[in-house]
């Protein structure tokens, strides 16, 4: 029996198994204990405590030794999630060791430092995925650069363009917040060790070594000032990740879209044995985009309970805490997820040109009214252009006549000759633009920043 | 100069006009007023204060007879938004009057109770343009209940339905919000009397017949126990709302997807001079629903901090009060203009049968598998039946084959005729299933109680 | 291993046992079984299949006969949740039972049914917890409810109370929270059988009547019109859970504010061997208290997310489902873990008159200024009172002075004998107001009609 | 009559008066016409149109020439928001000038050109007040560096302190809060210029100089890639002024909670004439605190709307945009106004170190528990220790005796002499660890860097 979704057998294949190791409670005990086990040595390192004291203890802070189920029951009857796993520490290492766990720490620098470990790992985790799935756009960009398709807003035909132009909008995307990612991650998670209200009161003058010394055998910041009631830092990360994540969620949309019955310019991949209903056998649903769409909103919902607990009282607050280190382990496991369908759904987008080329058909010219009008401006300014075209659009869609009849009947123009520019001007395939030339230009930028 | 959308020249039209005289800043100082009037006749009523002092009170309290540039520049100096207020109507009532003013009363029973009548204008306003959004809907429900269109699960064909069964979801969904909101409205907002921490201190054991008495005068219900740091009533309210809201961004998010230029189905109104782009003079946006939908957000982005304010320090606290009572005119004033702009849309949608026609024909048979699976039930049972349905149906769209023939040569069945029922099945306007009988159900359901 | 926190060594006490039983994935299964079954013995009824066939489901439809790690596999492969689940129970019933499974249903069916039997089964949990709390509250409201304490506005002294008015407030709210929960419990859940889109397509005109059947046989409402992509009846019940929430969390964060170590009032229960801090031996921490309110803190949190998936994509969206189906499980734990810790909280509670005695003597009458006020109105009118009191407030605070002297010394009264009546006034325990009779009136009504 | 928060007689005075100009709606129409010019300018400068035109178009481009009235009336009949705009600017700058406005460009450029011009001007105001409110809260750090109090967690006595340490979290917090927001302005908030869809169809090749051509001109960087339906890097500036308002709501409400009748160790500036409450004569409300913290939740509560509205449909979608077009003004003015507001709460806290002195004692040594523990570390280990205190704690506190006696009584120490650092342990000046060292080196930081 299990009970969360990262667990259960219905939906425990939405989640990053590699992540969910990374954030299990016996990982979690672990990285408690790597860090008693930093600061121990640390403190040997500055001659606070003896070496086989610092010794003793890294020999015994290991996971396996622990019995949980009693850290369990204990951790219930005192209300404490820290106390009971330092008895069982203390008994496993024996004086005169016991006697120099955890000394001028509190439990929130212990936790606080352990998820910071924890979510380098995490990082890692998302960032080869993000890293594949900005790879694989990559090609299918450089691959659709040309491939035209309608461009839209507001969910009408607007202009045409290139996949790959679509696509290199997606890149760009996931490649600022990539870059966020990375310049964010050592300033958001950092080493505490300034003890019960961050003065390093039990450590004296010597506790900003101490912490600095623990950082740096983890691999870890400073945190120089070890407020327990600042988190803007982890909250900076939280709220990236969560930027990234709307970004994911407009993609998978987009591939949602593109693979509605009517519109089919993409799908997602399929299998033989992929099911899309219990009662519709033809259903070929775009189940992993929809998917993604799901665990991006998980996330977005998560950022603000990091925002709302950045607000605590004093100097300590476990309101805050308690959702913090109960929210960080979900937001990390979400975001990996997230990176890994985006790899596997970038992976395995099929794209339809020949319905792209249908669609562009639809509105008989319509599409491509701007160049129209940009044609007509050397004749009769942008504005006037605008305006006859308007007309023209107008009563194309109205009776069903095709623009460039419109056009040519229109008052404003019918006595003359339509210039052949503006004929021209019509063919769809003319009007992309520059989506080629940026299309090639930001593969160029991320591949070659990318791939040293 | 205006700062805010509510008054912006470029966004003003959005929101509704009556709503915003509901909520202007004389029109919440009219409505103070009024309740320090109420609150004097009360006392009067009840022999507290003198029946002419009362009505000297109820003379002067009106909102045109102050200066309210002074009160401004008061309220910043105090910084109290009342009492600058008390000591104009003081002035203005003259002695004995004066001094029988605001007895017994804080500040914030007088803006809750105030608030509490804004809201109850709002009401009557935004009910008002639900109901006629409602009837819209229900004639185009009618008038298309045998119309046919693909219905849609996760972006692809489905079974086929009517329009009319799709817009009796919406109706119901409508339907449902407003009964909720009428239901609750007396309940969410009451007139409160109890003075500095509700304990009637000021005005001893006549106290909670002054609140009943006031409320009374009012059209209110009382608190009876009217503590200031309680506000699940009024977030009651609020946070359904926001179920309208979510409610109406569905409907309109399915007009602007029926109006798609693949999908074509229906359309918002059009008028020549309504313009969808400043460069692309073709464009006909459903820009109605897309405000529609901008107003949706707003709202129910609005909510999380109705509810974050309800957790209020001790027996009153401002830092959560000041939160609702600047949010409570914007929740109120995007509401109204929620279901002004619904009822536009409602009234304007133009519907293309011809177009859900093509759209249904699209996938050769497809849509209508579940007809078949049914059909070949008695023949195989369901299970084998979805089963060879799926091959089939994933024959045909890989290989382009029709359904049918997919159907006829799958291993399963090639030896047999396929009976006469599973090629009938496969017309999509023979498997509407109650489509119509629904529709007509909600309809005369939801217009027998809406117009007596 | 476990990874969420409903499971982990670490914060699995947190979370109510009960709650996560009903909610965990074998749980789920069930349920998901339960439905099956009765939609077979509900087509049994209505003959549309043969009892045997729904018999012979029904006794197969048990969660302990299925393969789950089998089903968890082949989920991930066919990217479904049910169809492994349905291919396992056709083998359990064998033929020809297997044909008739299933019969007209699509999967959201059976899911959104078998949430509204865990819902249920959730709310009677959350009820007992906060049944069990409103009396506890109630005892000691009337308890306390001649015991006197400083009321506060904005972290200030207002007025003094008794504490059995604090709770009555705490009391009028939750029973709202109640009446809300209870009356809107069978509108908000309810049995779905409509199947693929909810036009009853599959099983004809007999469709409704099979929802009706096996509604009543489940003891829910049917749906009447099952729309899939219609969330606001469940979202109405999220949103009560996340306003019961803050309710809650106001509650706990009184009780942390009256435990401050200056203001000492109360506290919560304490034993030997619950720890405060791993460093701080002295620590009392109100931990039950700040869980609650961390408790909360999730739930509302999550509320958006809910909301949020209102707004579906055309007549299904597996993009807003995935995360209601598991949202609803987290909101639902997480719920009946916020009422059975306030239990906890309110059965513990300890008060300490003697440090609100000494509290509301801190402001040397102070505290009693309205009442002063009151006493003086009828020699010089409510504002004038308002007025003098002002200046000699600031005046006791500014220089140090009793509250009596700096009224006596005012100009506007120093010529005159103060009043008796006026001194009497200042007396704290002298102008608690309705406190006790509020009291009494409120824990009668709740009592008087929860235990009939 | 004015109708938003921003406006009204009643909360006007909350927000600051310079960032409303830079958002009202005609500096709306200023920021808009000037992209314009700009433009027009950089067009001109790459030979595409004639510098006269340029010349003329930039003469005409001045809000007040136009008529807004008017503006209003055509907005809402072609219910498009630039194009009325356009046609006055044609008219004013005539032929041949008119036909080369708004060349190549598309709406949706302009207005987010332009609120990057505005944001920019706002982050200028918000600046200053950050610099101002991190410089007096250096001073006031500095002056009480030595400043002793009690430390808090849990709402409990932690550990002693210094005020100046306190103060020290707060200017480390907003320190790294401005640092985030200089870093991340100028990619947050660039010029676009691609046009309908982004591809700079109507500008050809040269099209992207245009945009850098004319980003120069405007101090801006280009997009590169102008996507619409990109929203990342704007998001990412919002996101982090969610999270300065985090910290600022944290700190006001620390001074909240210092300011408590019952703590009273800081309050804010009060002035003679500033009024707590409209019936309670004496009270002195923290009501520049408390009004902080209510636009801190104004802002926060709006962040998520600009994430959701960064996932849109296609390559635009006004559904989104409308909403992010009016959120940023609001959120702008909102940030403007905290910083406005932090810096008058800064600039005239009052610190009452008489009552932290008072607050220290109140627990008889207990605040002190750690230092004991870690002066008998050597004797015992650090876990009896903790044990030994732990019981004598708990004793002092069940049975009022003196801590030291408690220990001293202990049996695990009873027959031994107390150490005398035991007994100087218990000094809670003794005991303030760091306090005043990092205080001062947080300040050197930050002025010597903020003071060139």
């Amino acid at each position: 029996m299990t009970i969360s979704m990262y667990e259960s057998f219905i939906t425990g294949h939405w989640f990053s198994a590699p992540a969910k190791r990374v954030w299990s409670d016996s990982a979690t005990l672990q990285a408690w204990l790597d860090v008693e086990a930093a600061l121990a040595q640390a403190q040997a390192d500055l001659g606070l405590i003896p070496r086989s004291a610092a010794d003793q203890i890294g020999q015994k802070a290991l996971a396996h030794l622990f019995d949980t189920t009693k850290v369990a029951e204990d951790i219930a009857h005192a209300q404490h999630p820290l106390v009971p796993v330092l008895h069982q520490l203390e008994a496993l290492c024996g004086e005169p060791a016991a006697g120099f766990i955890h000394l001028g720490a509190t439990t929130q620098n212990i936790f606080d430092t352990a998820s910071a470990l924890q979510m380098r790992a995490t990082h890692g985790i998302l960032m080869e995925h993000l890293d594949a799935s900005v790879t694989a756009l990559c090609s299918l960009a450089m691959e659709h650069r040309h491939t035209v398709m309608p461009g839209r807003t507001h969910g009408q035909h607007a202009l045409p363009m290139t996949l790959g132009f679509k696509i290199a909008g997606w890149i760009a995307e996931l490649d600022r917040d990539r870059a966020r990612l990375k310049r964010r991650l050592s300033s958001s998670f950092t080493a505490s060790m300034g003890g019960a209200i961050g003065t390093f009161a039990a450590m004296g003058s010597i506790g900003r070594q101490v912490e600095a010394r623990m950082a740096e055998r983890l691999g870890l910041l400073p945190t120089g000032l070890p407020m327990r009631s600042s988190y803007d830092r982890v909250n900076d990360y939280v709220a990236t990740l969560a930027t990234l994540a709307a970004t994911v969620q407009k993609i998978a949309q987009d591939v949602v879209f593109m693979q509605r019955t009517e519109i089919g310019e993409a799908a997602e991949a399929f299998h033989i044995g992929k099911v899309g209903s219990s009662t519709m056998a033809q259903k070929r649903n775009p189940s992993t985009a929809l998917l993604l769409i799901s665990l991006c909103r998980m996330l977005r919902g998560r950022a603000p309970m990091a925002l709302e607990a950045m607000v605590r009282m004093d100097e300590g607050d476990s309101s805050a805490t308690n959702v913090c280190d109960t929210l960080l382990p979900e937001v990390a496991v979400i975001a990996a997820s997230i990176t890994e369908t985006l790899e596997r759904l970038a992976l395995g987008l099929v794209v339809h040109p020949d319905r792209m080329k249908n669609n562009l058909a639809l509105t008989n010219g319509l599409i491509a009214s701007e160049a129209a009008m940009m044609s007509l401006t050397p004749y009769m300014g942008r504005h006037q252009a605008h305006h006859m075209l308007y007309e023209a659009a107008q009563r194309s869609q109205s009776e069903a006549v095709p623009f460039a009849q419109a056009i040519r009947e229109h008052p404003l123009w019918m006595a003359k000759e339509l210039p052949a520019e503006v004929l021209k001007a019509l063919d769809p395939n003319a009007y992309v633009g520059q989506s080629a030339e940026l299309t090639q230009d930001i593969v160029e930028r991320v591949l070659g920043r990318g791939q040293p």
